[in-house]
């Protein structure tokens, strides 16, 4: 079992863990570990029955990004677009999978490492956790980071972090948007499930909608965004859990959903 | 009076104040309240001596959201489609008519109604207002307002809300860049009109400029942005508001506006 | 020397600091000044030794925005086209040239003087500083710095901004993300150059292809922007600085850049 690069549990009903398990090389995103979590994302896109995914990290490091000796190992340009390209299909995968993605972060996250918790829906942190895109120390600026961290943070925040490579604190990332809360590492666990399990009671239909929906939006108009969004509310209102669940409300009910 | 939906006075001259009068079902937004809404709204684009608009609510709720007892009445995509699409058109002429609108925010404001505030340019509320869009609670992920909520707040504080339903207080709709101001509840309708009144002084030909360039830059790249902005600029300094305020600034004494 | 409008030195190897030094006039942008920046910043796109631009003012003001005088004396629409294009074509040259532009603000920062400081990739501000938009007081919308200032705070904090015309502090500028580091007065010209010193150190290349992606990527859909980053992170990867920099790193040394 611990030699898989990814573990998978299901510690509570309808969540599923996945721990990044290479802490010797503080969780760095190999080929293969990025294959995995495609690996992993693929399976989830295909279960309905798990509302919320929380993406853990074994060891003191959260993740310290690309694996740079495999990196360094092949100098060639079609390597490098393959491997942010393959990087990147990860990226989107946490983006599109039906489930609510709470990133779990209690060491380092630097680098495609800051970058996986920018793109998680939801982000819980122990106040140990510190936060950089440095790839800028060793002259390669953290270009693909950027594009999840400046949708999280303001410009000048992002681009101070990006140009600097200067670590923040859990607290800072918080301040900015990059966390949704910090909490002391021996909580951290529990604070997660709890917000997970804030989350699994509702209907995966309306979950996996509204996620949907929320990610198209931002990206265009007010009006077709609006357009968009009536939509898919006029659909999961015709499901059969809003409709029993409005029903309920009006009678001051529990919804029985099965 | 007390019968009609929507309340209008003008508290002081050139601030038009509606207010939402239907405290018993919590000021929901049926398909008569969202008619009154747009009505009102439209009669106001006609309005050129109004510079401002107060949205206030009359009772303990700011708005509930949709009236989910009409809207559960009529359960087919069409009737849910058109309704949702009624409400957008209420929500983004709020955005569109020339006057400044100031959400002012007495109790909680749920679903639509807190959409309602986001789609204000502005908002005031009492430190006992609550904010959520708790959709998601009966299985009807509130999409159409994340439409608003996504362009107020950063995208993992918006989804937090969006995905567990939960509350948050009005101090951290400040700071998450939702409300502009609190106070206590006393103060709530003087804070409001001091506002307003820091508004009216200006020509309404720049505001109402400003507004709809605002907006209309916000959702295209910085070029065409200012290409826009450049445009307006030129056309706001031909008018003789803008002509006698700058020359009354060289000179050093108030501008003669009538 | 003190009769030209702009002053140059390079206060740290890599580092040029321009200075507004039009005193007397509060810095304020006439068509001549905005014609000398526009010239320093071209000459900058051609300098690929220098990795930082500090934008510094003379005397108590920082930049009070356009020449009124100037502006009022040639009422045609023309005229003003021109005017604000020519102005928007230097807060664009701020995004498109290869350094990393620091804002250093000594005093007041109004309408076009504090889009100045929102366009510039990092500010540092005095304590003392205070910024407005106050255009609409003259009954001017500030439409064009709107451009600059809704892509650094949330739309209710801008448009508050915009229709009031009132000032903010330094410390509210950082809170609302215009600003990154506030100090006192007598510490502002170190504490830039301190930062000035974190970002010269990093390869030249990685910083001009991170901030030409940066801006080019924020504009487009998440899909498009990172097959976009992934090729510059490709070809920043080839360069030779990164190369030995990954290199060092791997190695545990420090990397030999020349």
């Amino acid at each position: 079992m611990t030699d898989q690069l990814i573990l998978r549990d299901e510690p509570v009903p309808g969540v599923i863990r996945l721990t990044l398990n290479r802490p010797d090389a503080f969780n760095s995103l190999s080929e293969e570990m990025l294959a995995a979590l495609l690996n992993e994302l693929a399976r989830l896109a295909e279960s309905p029955d798990i509302k919320v995914v929380i993406l853990a990290a074994a060891g003191k490091a959260f993740c310290a990004g690309h694996d740079l000796k495999q990196m360094r190992a092949q100098p060639s340009l079609e390597y490098y677009e393959g491997l942010f390209g393959q990087c990147s299909e990860v990226m989107l995968a946490i983006q599109r999978i039906p489930q609510i993605v709470i990133a779990q972060v209690q060491g380092i996250a630097t680098a495609a490492g800051c970058q996986l918790v920018a793109m998680c829906d939801l982000a819980v942190s122990s106040n140990q956790a510190r936060f950089a895109v440095s790839g800028v120390n060793l002259g390669l600026f953290c270009s693909t980071p950027s594009v999840a961290l400046s949708r999280n943070l303001s410009r000048k925040q992002a681009m101070y972090m990006l140009v600097t490579g200067e670590f923040i604190s859990a607290e800072q990332a918080r301040d900015w948007g990059l966390i949704n809360e910090v909490c002391g590492p021996e909580e951290l666990e529990d604070i997660t499930l709890d917000l997970a399990r804030k989350i699994t009671p509702k209907p995966g239909v309306a979950l996996a909608l509204g996620k949907r929906l929320f990610y198209e939006q931002v990206e265009t108009s007010i009006q077709h965004a609006y357009e968009l969004a009536g939509k898919t509310m006029a659909c999961n209102m015709m499901d059969e859990s809003a409709l029993e669940g409005v029903q309920a409300f009006i009678e001051k009910r529990k919804p029985d959903w099965k």
